[in-house]
């Protein structure tokens, strides 16, 4: 099939006319954000995507990444489509100024790596957790750590990870038993396996920044003994250039359904150096502020592959002949099975999916913008707050829902879907890890009704749902706009009874919201979707009124937020019901049962 | 992890209190078919899944079906497995008597055909398509080729396959162009390409006997000018023996996402010799009777693989430690995570769906048996027109939910999910492709909308929703039986209203209901499975109140039943909902806008 191409007219659309790129470069520091500027900058995103790393894709998934003798050998041609990716300075795009970074706002961003996502996610990952490392820093280390390793992580010449997972320790963080010694020079030496570590060892770059969990010797037990260490793979002179190779070595990688390319590492660290970044025991809290944008970044990746899964199955399904369509007036006997109304079906799924996630996760990232940099103290609280609830949202619910689309997308091509050559396989394959890393759906959901609904007794989601209230009473536009109108009624309704409920019954029984947690971040989900392609209905019927614009577009905007709507809208009810009515019965059953 | 261990309690269960063995066996021939003789049965094909296939599963899937020369070599154990599976008697239980068969009941055997589906998938489609080829040829054959093919096929010394695919003519076998030249003889001479077969090579047996879709020269165009013939790998001569090589090889075998140990071949008849089953032109007939068979068959791997996920998630989620159960009193804080509510909640999705599909599969089947040898005419044809309409339902919502099933097996086990040595992943690759052979959900979701329900008016759906009324009136037991009931009555209200609607819009707008025709099968899945569940809740409260029962699983299945009534059935509404609302808006938008 021809190379991912960056939906730019939907991404442009999205950020301009929907979720407010002129709130954004009206922040401190922005101004020079214009539409203009977005639009090049998406636009050579754009190409490197579709160039470099689309093409790299299928062969990386083919070759995967390979260890030996401690060395990973990465698939061919990511080496070097790495370096072109330093070089054309995609690595530091949100990267803080003061260490070499654009210091684009995160939206723009968000774009950009939804477009790395499609076209590669294996290779995306790198870049990803180097961020988060990067992140991880900035924030909690010392002046001289940050200068020590920043500048180069920044740029790309050394990436970074994240060491969380032990094969005791998965979602359970409070279990870590990596050792830390202090030393006499308040250095430390660090003993354990992580497991589980994406681009622990590469051949990109001649060193790599691990930021590494452990437990220094007589902590506390539990999350409150956890601190966070740096850890380079070889150690950093004064002067900027690499000493000794540190104890830590990647001992295997793993063997994984998808991310072929990427190499899952299992670290050895035998007494290895490291530095404590921040204070002692509060190594759960600075990864936690790290693990929201890699979740929000994650959550992207549902968007990322349900694009690209969506682009085959209609390539495909324009030039697969097959049967006459049932009830198509006129068709050919032998028709693209686009026109069949199944796969219309089936492919306007995709799409609107596809456009409601991204909406909703340029919408998050909008709205962490205005959280970092509004000069109004209340409102940078308000925004935070709609972040924190709608985080877990963007991570369970578009991850959940782009593994049914790549599964859908592998449906499209029949019997082909299920020859790897052909490609859809992948995507799914890939996709299936989304729902998992950086905290499953159940640990996303858990956070959604205790930390943010439950705890709060609901008061940032209803404030959420008011929001929506005044989307839904504005839809009145034309027939197309009141229908569409008419369902997010109902759908919010669905949302404002399950709130209801989960703020009744949180405090106490737990227990039986954590058993329909995953229902409410679903409909949550299907709900604050629905919101956006309404919003985003409504600027295209704008845009198409005033005229100029790209009808077909437009339309087709119009089209998928009708069918989001009408098809997946209706979900809802049932997710609520099931929420309500189910937890207190799986709470309570007996295992043995089970 | 332990081998499958096949659910005999259930199956048992099943069978003899849900689905109706008495009704089975006081039919002709099967006086001998005893609950004692059923469990002996049972009990040996369960040691041989266990014992014999099961281990061969995740071996089979690493190493896969290999080609090179035109033969194919099948995963270390295989070979050894077929022949000890052959000697078991395990090929013929439902074959015909006359041909050496044993002549069992489908009911059983569908139970037995389970297991292997658990056990292995890769290798039970081997069986699979013999059984179906054998069909064909006994149905359809001249005594001559019956006695030529069929005793060697029927004891398994021979395979059978089905060749309808080629590269062109996917789902639409209309486009079959395969060539067939009649010889002098009365023989023909066929050449073309087949792909997607299934064993279409295998290195088990010294003879393969193909069936095969061709087109007569100067037959007419379309599915009217299809004829089937036999095309032995080797000629067969008078006396029995092999005779020439037959000019049809194999030339390359598929490199796909899952059942890897499944050779599934390219084609190549060059000049093949073959003979015509039956009449000229009316192969895809005869094809089709074959075909139900096959989708009861890949409906049944979706209620085999969902076992088997449930099981291997089940065993992690009881040794798994991590964190503190929310909201359960007393639990440690690193608990086995089964008593985690979010876990419970899938393993019991899983659990719930796995017994209601096993009891939908197995009445069809005790229908399917009664439609074949009920004395009353008027009685074979009730039945038959039932499992005529529920056929492309096991079909389609066992597979698609077998795929959901496996996904949640993955997801229980968190990142260790998603290696391939944990096993999990395999059965989501494995079960990707049973949406698609023998016919997609969407073909399957038109058969339903279309042939089924379209065009006889709904006539047997709503005796079926007559049927399933009276079970919902009688669950007035108890309190949990009540709760069921009025789950059930307002699933099948739900039917009861699509049904209206497609009976209405079908004739004037069938692409509509095409549209939504996917909602309406696994709607009526979700409603008959539903209502399959409360007849196995009021058996097993009636065996609990009688005593002497299998105390934890009956009360188990009480909680499955309830379970899947509360979590599972909500999900109706929204289905008819889009159904209803959504199909005219698919049908009518333009593909440039998709």
């Amino acid at each position: 099939m021809a190379e991912y191409a960056a939906p730019l007219k939907d991404m442009q659309f999205v950020l301009k006319h929907v979720v407010g790129l002129d709130q954004v470069n009206t922040l401190p520091g922005w101004d020079e954000v214009t539409g203009d500027v977005v639009d090049a900058i998406l636009g050579e995103a754009a190409k490197f995507a579709g160039e470099v790393l689309s093409p790299l894709n299928a062969s990386g998934d083919r070759t995967g990444a390979s260890f030996a003798d401690g060395a990973v050998t990465t698939p061919p041609g990511f080496k070097e489509a790495y370096r072109r990716f330093v070089e054309g300075g995609w690595g530091n795009v949100i990267s803080p100024e003061e260490y070499g970074g654009q210091g684009l706002p995160g939206m723009l961003s968000t774009a950009i790596e939804e477009m790395w996502g499609s076209a590669n996610i294996a290779f995306k990952l790198c870049p990803m957790l180097t961020l988060g490392a990067v992140e991880a820093l900035h924030r909690n280390a010392s002046e001289e750590l940050k200068k020590r390793f920043l500048p180069d992580m920044v740029s790309g010449k050394w990436t970074g990870t994240m060491n969380l997972t032990e094969p005791q320790a998965g979602s359970d963080l409070s279990l870590v038993r990596t050792k830390a010694v202090p030393q006499q020079d308040g250095t430390y030496r660090l003993s354990g396996q992580k497991i589980f570590i994406t681009y622990g060892e590469q051949d990109f770059t001649e060193n790599i920044v691990h930021t590494v969990l452990g437990r220094i010797e007589g902590a506390p037990e539990g999350v409150k003994g956890i601190s966070l260490f740096v850890v380079p793979k070889f150690l950093v002179q004064e002067d900027g250039t690499l000493g000794e190779r540190n104890g830590v070595k990647c001992v295997s990688i793993e063997h994984k359904l998808g991310i072929h390319a990427s190499p899952t590492a299992v670290m050895a660290y035998d007494n290895a150096v490291g530095y404590l970044v921040g204070e002692a025991n509060r190594g759960l809290e600075y990864m936690f502020v790290m693990m929201n944008a890699a979740r929000l970044g994650v959550g992207l990746e549902g968007v990322s592959i349900s694009e690209r899964a969506y682009q085959r199955a209609r390539e495909w399904a324009l030039e697969r002949l097959q049967g006459r369509p049932v009830g198509v007036s006129g068709a050919a006997k032998t028709a693209p099975i686009i026109q069949h109304p199944d796969v219309k079906r089936m492919l306007l799924t995709m799409k609107a999916s596809a456009e409601a996630m991204r909406a909703l996760a340029y919408q998050v990232s909008a709205l962490l913008d205005r959280a970092r940099k509004h000069p109004d103290e209340g409102e940078r609280r308000r925004c935070k707050a709609l972040v924190d609830l709608l985080i877990p949202v963007v991570k369970g619910w578009s991850t959940e829902t782009g593994i049914a689309v790549a599964s859908l997308g592998v449906q499209v091509h029949g019997g082909m879907g299920f020859i790897e050559e052909t490609g859809a396989a992948q995507h799914l394959r890939d996709a299936r890890i989304t729902t998992i890393y950086e905290g499953t759906t159940g640990i996303q959901a858990n956070d959604l009704v205790g930390r943010k609904v439950g705890r709060e007794a609901g008061e940032t989601m209803k404030k959420l749902i008011a929001e929506m209230r005044k989307v839904q009473k504005g839809l009145t536009g034309d027939g197309e706009l009141r229908a569409i109108g008419a369902r997010l009624g109902k759908a919010v309704d669905a949302l404002e009874r399950s709130t209801e409920w989960i703020v009744a019954t949180y405090p106490d029984d737990p227990g039986a919201v954590a058993a329909g947690s995953v229902y409410y971040l679903m409909l949550t989900g299907l709900v604050t979707g629905g919101w956006m392609m309404a919003r985003a209905a409504v600027a295209a019927t704008e845009q198409l009124a005033a005229g100029g614009g790209d009808e077909t577009f437009l339309k087709g905007k119009r089209l998928t937020a009708r069918f989001y709507a009408d098809h997946l809208l209706p979900q809802v009810d049932g997710l609520a019901e099931a929420l309500v009515a189910g937890g207190q019965l799986v709470r309570a059953a007996d295992e043995a049962l089970i």
